[in-house]
């Protein structure tokens, strides 16, 4: 079996406050997307720079490998950045889907986001019971999805080690409502 | 830097056909879900299976290895399985998304679903000239998204080097719409 194979592709060579500069480089802000008045974080061009994505999801395995069960990523983006670091990590990957897309028996949450309302799901046996779980989301914002997900985890019998995020976005006072829920913010300051 | 460093938690041991017959065992089949009559492949049993899931992500590293320069992946679930494979190449990952969802100028292109019609887009500078593109998602079915994507990224000036899927619903018949599209059918016959 070839798993967990190094990437040929060489990842980055430099050290994490190189890398965590690059990554920070690579984030395009948007401004009035989707909406007026939101800057929106683009995460395309570090998506689209192998060795920095690379090299990020790695700082992230080393942060985690050991601690946790299981990776839980919030759609979409969510997606993005936990699937690859469940992989690294060689755990299982949980996604927290929009309402609509689990089949079967569903947890459901609603919760206002920074902009509209929304539902997110995971399916009842998503956990085993006391799995350590690391919810993984690209931004911290109002912070209403990240708790949404995690109550979705607890009320699926597994345990929010902590939550994973590439940026927060501070002036919104996300982590009030994250109660005492551990926060890792890869590009905090 | 630790990027690409193995993973912790063991892959798979089996070889490949042990591993595929493991992967499609933990498929589901749950009838009429999105709609009476479809029946979904439920692809959660297999993400939550740490080793089963590297290890599909290791052999699809296997082929596309110095094959592809970016891999492109159709939201939600070609996120799951692309990002992955994209990090274990050390490559870039572009996301074809629903409508909507990214910012800026975008390339964009509506077909029918198995189930209803949808719009996906890309940003226009997404592949850089004659990159070579691994397309993925997780099931081809009527072919109407993949042929959609691929369209998307010739004319964002990537090349489509082989759509990978994990199955296909061949009664369906989607490969008709793919033309010579170059398919592989991870758990084909």
């Amino acid at each position: 079996m070839t798993a967990g194979r190094l990437p040929t592709g060489a990842p980055a060579q430099e050290g994490p406050t190189a890398l965590l500069e690059r990554v920070r480089g690579l984030i395009r802000d948007v401004p009035d997307f989707p909406t007026p008045g939101v800057v929106f974080k683009d995460i395309a061009p570090l998506l689209g720079d192998g060795e920095a994505f690379a090299g990020l999801i790695g700082l992230l395995a080393d942060r985690y490998r050991g601690r946790v069960d299981v990776v839980a990523g919030i759609e979409a983006r969510g997606f993005v950045l936990g699937a690859p670091l469940a992989v690294a990590l060689g755990v299982g990957f949980v996604p927290v889907r929009k309402a609509g897309k689990l089949p079967g028996e569903t947890v459901a949450a609603s919760y206002d986001l920074e902009y509209g309302t929304a539902s997110i799901e995971v399916q009842p046996d998503a956990f085993h019971r006391a799995s350590r779980v690391a919810l993984v989301d690209d931004v911290l914002a109002t912070g209403g999805t990240a708790a949404a997900a995690a109550g979705l985890v607890a009320r699926a019998g597994g345990e929010v080690v902590e939550l994973a995020v590439l940026m927060e976005l501070t002036f919104l006072g996300g982590r009030s409502r994250l109660g005492d829920l551990p926060v890792h913010v890869v590009l905090g300051d």
